[in-house]
């Protein structure tokens, strides 16, 4: 059973859905089931569905806030059907399993957040992930039920990653954790307001185009260091 | 939408599961669903499972058989976890996908049966079947939802359907219905019965071996009269 990869579930308003979605992730090796604000949970109706994979349900992780629930991770992906203002990268699901696969072996935690049933996630929660998988679908009717989206992504990471042909990137450090890079932008905001560039009570885009631009390298641990460094010095030099 | 793909669904027990079977096929271009005796159908369950995909329920197909769901198919595919005494050929749903789409085009209809929730298909069913689909899953727990197997199953159809590197088979003839070939085979067994190869008081493997045979090929129209033509010459040739 791989426990690195979390499916996080935001606002599910169907224990239904929970249930069938606990079953999807264990029929394909996945344990870690993550629940923001879910509407009804505890509910018989999520264990009844859940079938043989109640101890995924029993395990599963509520919490609050989106934020707390992927801290860990070091990398975030949404899967949303939703357009965006600023596009942000979109993987088709079976080449996000490809590069989970290839680039982080399924050793390093990883968050893949399903949005509520009616209304995907919001752009606020979208900006805490680093990159949008997309299910491949019909024009006509692309709307797959949240446990179905679980299963096809589940599927697709246990296909791909069973492939012995397939090889892993090798990398010299470990990779930043979302709470580490989340805390980074924090710093940078502070100081980007000191130094006039960013206004917090009108920010427009910048935050957003500056989250999509260092969302895309996955940053490692040293290069936090080295980025928060910088910000450090620079808060030194005004003072 | 795609209606020469024929989504069989064999005495389903939850009409719930129905509603997510029509709502997993129309969202990857699916809409032909064809029903063999299920226990409540009509029902509202099915229909609010079904969401945005209520005329592929309207649509359905109830068949008293599974030899007359698939009667007009050129190839029927079995999706069943369970083992058989005589094995049968399997192929994992990618590479059915692969197969559908490079020998058939999606222009020949095609049957994928889908079992009973709790037991699947009987070997009487199975010997229908020119050849079983397996989704690959988890060794621990690799019980998928019904409707989530038609979902997987679809979303590999979809997916792979769409590549447009993918190339399709030539072939000069048109391949021999589900129908013609069974009445091949009745012919075939009444012609053995004849000539005392095979005795339908005690069958054994005789005919399973026999359909296992010809199922693998895939025969044409023209294959499928040459070979009526050698039993009804052996018939003359007796009287």
């Amino acid at each position: 059973m791989n426990s690195q990869i979390r499916i996080v579930l935001v606002e599910p308003s169907h224990p239904g859905n929970i249930g069938g979605a606990a079953r999807a992730m264990k029929t394909m090796g996945l344990s870690k089931l993550s629940l923001v604000r879910p509407k009804r949970f505890p509910d018989p109706q999520a264990d009844w569905r859940a079938a043989g994979a109640l101890d995924i349900i029993l395990d599963a992780e509520v919490h609050e806030t989106l934020q707390s629930a992927v801290a860990s991770c070091v990398l975030v992906a949404a899967t949303s059907a939703r357009g965006r203002h600023i596009p942000w990268p979109v993987l088709e699901s079976a080449d996000f399993a490809s590069l989970v696969h290839k680039k982080y072996g399924f050793s390093d935690p990883i968050g893949i957040v399903f949005g509520r049933e009616d209304s995907g996630l919001t752009n606020d929660e979208l900006n805490l992930c680093n990159l949008q998988v997309r299910i491949p679908a019909s024009n006509a009717y692309g709307s797959l039920n949240l446990a179905m989206s679980v299963q096809v992504i589940a599927y697709d990471l246990f296909r791909i990653g069973m492939d012995p042909d397939s090889e892993h990137d090798v990398w010299d450090r470990n990779l930043a954790t979302h709470r580490a890079v989340e805390s980074f932008y924090e710093h940078l905001e502070s100081v980007l307001t000191a130094i006039d560039f960013y206004d917090p009570d009108n920010p427009r885009e910048a935050m957003t185009r500056i989250r999509r631009l260092f969302s895309r390298i996955e940053l490692d641990e040293t290069e936090v260091q080295i980025l928060r460094g910088i910000l450090t010095h620079m808060e030194n030099a005004m003072n």
